[in-house]
């Protein structure tokens, strides 16, 4: 029978098919740079202006107080706290909502029953983690807080803060520390042969867990952040750039041999972090929408709108980005499906298989589907704990967000989803109150679109915060983003480059293959 | 003979021309709202676009660097290090530059021989002094680097960070602490009868010079600067906000008697730094200004304006507000000259006095003139600091920032002032090459501009970075600046207060005199 369509709102529903139907329209616009332009810059603002503009009048701070939010000095400009769109839920509505452990069993993926993307490759889901590690850090010592610097500043490869980014340098030639393994590069060891922490790496942070088998933390690489070893994704991208930042400095440096190290670093630092804010708008953004257009970074199109304003991660943004479902519960490596728990901390996998084939694997296998009754049992525990933020942050209800998103709210639980047994499940978990479904939830709960690769509401959430996040960089700024920041060699790069495939291909060392690099589906490419 | 204006430039000279002239014309487009603000939104805009909007691509850091200036991810994000406008000059010119104790000589004020402001009073010094030291915050211990919020945030009064003022507060009814003196208020002591730091204020800093007479030390104040008790018109500032503070925290809780102490606390504040700001574009920089028409502090006309960026406080700003002429040799306090020293650090002076008094003193004496031969001897050794510190940044010369600043590049010493005498400094400092006035000396250099209180580069700086930098405080931003943040009571209060005289009346306490409050001389405001 399928999802009512009934309270989409007409609006939506005029602009998605749009964007979804007329494919030659929009083949000829994106032939003619001016009108691409043009257009790119409407539909972004669009996207963005589908919410509240920055500053947001409120961030985690003063949850404890018991009168309703308001804004306070520090709450407009104390960017550990955590900034959230909507303010708090009344505490009634928080102590309403169904037990916790009621809510995992939503999200739980049947056993031997994953549900695939249609669209989506691994890679797709290995970009999406490693990317958001970056800037959506919630400080483990108090949910309020975040350990984020609001910027993409690639701090997986760079390092959070300069203590760790210094630990991280070679110190000669601009280069990041490095190794040769079969003359192939990848990051250092963290740990020297006797199990010690190296000296060089005593200020940069290191998270395993405690029962690693000793063959699997000896191959621990020193990288940015904490968890940067957690998967063989991660630690994948985290290669190809550390590859893609030295090589970088090689160039700049055979064109001028009289910059120092420092100016090396620098220049080669500032050419990569806007590869890969290209990257995530013109791969990854376009991936996740199910538009006939297709995004370009094009910043000078925004520095007069009223949402280009300094970044602040949101709670909300936060937490609509775990995407568990993504993660399957089993790898393809080499013509073999391993375990996805033997991908963790498993950085002997990486250097076995080597760069091109593994990122030719991830771009071969399916993802999982986001969306509830998908989450792997290696992820349950962290879907709990988001469930528990999302209640400790008091979050309002999902129809309260629909409406500030700028869609009607729903009225009646066929409206989320047509998925029989998500509607059951969702009826039965909120007593029969639409009104009472929690943000969380009804986020998962919402059917993937057609085309697309996420829900509508997480889509369009997404779009909001990515946009206004990215386009905003100040490498992106108007008096920085031009040739002498980047120097004519790393401005080329920019140019030359979109799409991680690119960037693959030259940093291969002797591995003269040819690979499929793709978040997008072969099949579906071929559609 | 006067100056030759051959090079102040067509454009420059006919919008001075305009702005004032036509007072009936400025006068009849003040009076209708829709006019006024359009042209208050294109004066203001004229004002910041007249140089470059941040984020600027350069800090003072890797001054030394052999290599040019260039933009690092440090150098766009990290808020420590303080901006600048011109990346740094050549090391050649900065070696080819004066000795310093020669230029220290041309700033140096003749005894007996002060020159006096014929449109300011000292309240206008006060104000400058007081206002300014809240944002513009050299570190002392590396002059690269500032300790300031980047805000107007009234940290003389609140405190630079959260430690500072959760000890200045009462932490009841949303009060700062405040003491009584003879029914009067005024900021705590900070020492206790014994002369020990009394323990609520352990991490409250304060500065004071080692030889500070034990009574004077007796009577310092708590407040949320190190240099808060440096001089009586900053004392005196800073009571007179406290005491609104409080009386704000008294209106709200009538109206709100359900508001706990941080609600009370945070929402005076907020209308206490809006308020503040109103001041400083509203009577401050419309005192400076030399114009007819009257500038608004309305934000919302800004909203899309693409200098509208996150605030970062240069260098250039940080050295051009050194007004050291304003100061006088001698104070007014009840109908007495005293000499200036004799009012630094001596709070019982402002209590003998009280508020009322001392800002009616501060009212009717002339401030100083601001330029060269004016700096009083108290000041010469912070003059030699400036000079200093703007050698040790590598600042551009005199002609280059004028350049930057769309002004014609001077050919002669005559063009930048018409007194002989400091025609003649000028050219045997440089050797007769105007092209070498470095910028600090040529800003103070200037004549004052007819009506203007300033000269004219430090007036178009100032404003560059000052309605920048104001207007773009996150208290007047799209979704927190009304009456939601403020309350009820506060947002009107903050529509009803646009001078600093509406402010000292309503805070006289038992007194109910009527003072003449103004940073104009009243002879002037009678012309």
């Amino acid at each position: 029978m399928g999802r009512s369509t009934e309270r989409d709102g007409l609006r939506n529903q005029l602009e998605t098919f749009a964007l979804t139907s007329f494919s030659p329209i929009w083949k000829f616009i994106q032939g003619v740079p001016f009108l691409e332009q043009q257009v790119n810059r409407f539909l972004i603002n669009s996207a963005v202006y589908k919410a509240r503009v920055r500053p947001h009048p409120f961030s985690l701070l003063g949850l404890e107080s018991t009168t309703s939010a308001y804004s306070s000095w520090e709450s407009l400009t104390d960017r550990t706290y955590t900034a959230r769109h909507l303010p708090p839920a009344e505490p009634a509505y928080t102590a309403s909502l169904p037990d916790i452990e009621k809510v995992v069993d939503v999200f739980r993926r049947p056993s031997n029953n994953e549900r695939l993307s249609l669209k989506s490759t691994l890679l797709f889901s290995y970009f999406a983690q490693w990317f958001t590690d970056g800037f959506l850090r919630t400080d483990r010592r108090d949910f309020r807080k975040n350990t984020s610097n609001h910027e993409i500043d690639l701090s997986p490869l760079y390092g959070l803060n300069k203590t760790i980014t210094e630990a991280l340098r070679e110190k000669v030639r601009g280069r990041l520390r490095s190794q040769l393994i079969e003359g192939e590069e990848f990051p250092p060891f963290y740990f020297d042969e006797n199990g010690q922490v190296r000296p060089e790496f005593v200020n940069v942070p290191l998270f395993y867990e405690d029962n690693l088998p000793a063959e699997r933390k000896r191959k621990l690489f020193a990288m940015g952040t904490e968890r940067a070893n957690v998967q063989i994704g991660y630690v994948m991208l985290n290669t190809l750039f550390l590859r893609e930042h030295n090589r970088i400095c090689s160039i700049l440096r055979e064109s001028h041999p009289d910059w120092d190290d420092e100016r090396l670093f620098q220049t080669a630092r500032n050419t990569v972090i806007v590869m890969i804010i290209r990257i995530a708008v013109e791969e990854y953004v376009n991936h996740i929408a199910p538009y006939h257009f297709k995004f370009r970074a094009q910043p000078q199109s925004f520095y007069d709108q009223r949402w280009y304003r300094n970044n602040w991660m949101t709670i909300e943004f936060n937490l609509l980005y775990r995407w568990h479902g993504l993660v399957t519960d089993e790898v393809l490596i080499a013509n073999e499906m391993v375990a996805a728990e033997e991908t963790f901390f498993n950085n002997q996998l990486l250097i076995d298989r080597s760069i091109g084939p593994l990122f030719g694997d991830a771009s071969l296998q399916a993802s999982g589907d986001v969306g509830l009754f998908n989450t792997p049992n290696i992820l349950i525990e962290t879907e709990r704990a988001s469930i528990r933020l999302s209640r400790l942050a008091r979050l309002r209800s999902y129809n309260e967000y629909r409406e500030y998103c700028n869609y009607p709210k729903v009225t009646d639980f066929n409206q989320i989803s047509g998925d029989s047994e998500i509607e059951a499940a969702l009826r039965a978990l909120y007593g029969g109150d639409v009104d009472r479904v929690e943000l969380y939830v009804g986020l998962f709960a919402e059917d993937v679109r057609p085309s697309s690769a996420l829900p509508p509401l997480i889509g369009r959430m997404v779009g909001i915060d990515a946009f206004s996040q990215a386009l905003t960089n100040p490498l992106l700024s108007e008096h920085v983003f031009n040739e002498f920041t980047f120097s004519a060699e790393g401005w080329k790069t920019i140019k030359d480059t979109n799409s991680l495939s690119d960037i693959v291909h030259r940093n291969l060392g002797n591995d003269n293959g040819q690979y499929f690099v793709s978040m997008t589906q072969k099949a579906w490419a071929n559609t």
